[in-house]
């Protein structure tokens, strides 16, 4: 698949019926609202386009996710959501007969996998007794895989059991693959670069759940039958939302409130070996999404059907 | 470079006066010497042949290496020692102008950027205020470069402060990339995992010091003058070990008493895309080294020169 390509934007707009959402650096920045993104919410809603968030980030599940919505005045409830927590946990209920599992990660992915009846273990601080790192490193034998998130309490003995786990051959599972996570002005590593410490000591390729993955664009079509010729993903990460988006025959907006600016932009338009990572068009924010859909609907566009 | 070819193991010992031995799996696993290792050095020294013990294990000093030495009964001293963190401080102190660096590693990087007069901070475990990971995260503006080696204390608030300077354009260096530490039947991820996980959020390359890397081999040529054409390189690890001793131009000889197995090898011979791992010659142990050593000295073999 490669980058659709249109006469404009406002085409684009006229010929989707579903809008998915990056969060981070689309929605929000941190804990603030991007302007625009209220209003452009309501505005898709009215006009009964589907709506639904789709985010890498393993933190929170559905519901917490839900909950930040609230919180911050966006008008979507969680059926509007999908989280890489979630697809992981879906995912994992799916391959049928899993006993528990060892998490490197955070309550949300706990959450998840509770909901689907999926035992877990591994969640929250190890520092071994008295700190020590190597002491009473017991791994459990009934262990049937090993999921990969976000983990502020990641540690080399938590590294440790991941890497063991993995070489004993257990399905390895990881909920995405971000470089950073975006929080302000500090640079926060993100679950790739957890990850990418048990893949080299493994020497193991995990599943992995989020875009540009295939297992949350499944999720997208088996529970919600989106159909990718009437679909608009908008982010701001080029490698995960855009290539995803490309990656499945939608059509792609990337928005400039985020990690990427017009400059690499023009950088990845100019290199051959990106071509993946190319947006359909690019708007400066939600807010100017907003006002060329409003635009469009005053001079009485006819409505996408599906 | 490639593997040098010859007609037999004993043209390859006929044909060396420097001896460079990996440390672990090759004289000893853990902290029991291999059997063989003892009396093969004190035979090559009796035979006035150079040796040296080259690893790329940054957790020890030279000194610390010594002293380890003497404990298992090898007849080496500090001179004949070659270790990663000695290479990393050396290196650092050979581009001159050095302030403090931050380090994710153990006391040999210290002991030895310490020798050095290189100031460093970062040492021992660190896991913030009351365990919280992301308080006072203040990164030091005087901070002149990062040092990743291996770091049993590593964690999350570690992976923000290196990746932070990383991204700030320090200058980036790593004693070694091993996928893992042998250390009996656990699985201990290298140092190569833990700097993975920087590369990974920093999106930067480091410069490595430890085999297969040029700065190491610097200091085989600078300081102690070896002749790649009469020197063999004795390990266990294709990947390291092997790679650095063809990527230089020595004879490799691989032992099967570490990491590798035949089965392992066969492979690598097989494999068009690993030609730079396949040694020269193999050997069960240092043991066979000795027995055939000891075999071509009762022919009357010539003394090689040099």
């Amino acid at each position: 698949m490669k980058t659709k390509r249109v006469s404009s934007a406002a085409e684009v707009l006229r010929q989707c019926s579903t809008y998915l959402f990056d969060c981070d650096g689309v929605l929000w920045n941190s804990k603030n609202v991007i302007p625009g993104a209220i209003a452009l919410l309501d505005r898709l809603f009215e006009l009964k386009r589907n709506v639904f968030l789709i985010t890498n980030n393993s933190t929170k599940s559905v519901e917490q996710y839900s909950e930040k919505c609230r919180t911050l005045g966006l008008p979507v409830s969680a059926k509007n959501i999908i989280c890489s927590a979630n697809v992981a946990a879906n995912y994992l209920k799916c391959q049928g007969n899993f006993g528990p599992v060892y998490v490197v990660g955070q309550s949300g992915i706990g959450l998840e996998l509770d909901k689907c009846g999926i035992a877990h273990f591994g969640i929250g601080p190890d520092q071994g007794p008295d700190n020590d790192v190597f002491r009473d490193i017991h791994l459990e034998p009934n262990t049937t895989g090993v999921v990969i998130g976000f983990d502020e309490y990641f540690n080399y003995r938590k590294l440790i059991k991941a890497t063991s786990y993995v070489c004993r051959g257990l399905p390895f599972f990881a909920t995405n693959e971000d470089a950073q996570l975006p929080e302000g002005d500090t640079i926060l590593p993100g679950t790739g670069s957890i990850l990418a410490s048990v893949k080299y000591a493994a020497g193991k390729e995990p599943i992995v759940m989020g875009k540009p993955h295939q297992p949350i664009f499944d999720v997208l079509r088996s529970q919600h039958n989106i159909d990718p010729d009437k679909t608009l993903m908008i982010g701001d990460r080029l490698d995960t939302d855009i290539a995803f988006g490309n990656c499945f025959g939608m059509y792609t907006a990337c928005v400039l409130t985020g990690v990427t600016d017009s400059e690499l932009l023009s950088k990845v338009e100019n290199d051959p070996g990106r071509t993946l990572h190319r947006p359909t068009c690019t708007f400066e924010s939600v807010q100017q999404i907003l006002e060329k859909l409003n635009e469009i609907e005053n001079q009485g566009a006819p409505h996408p059907t599906g």
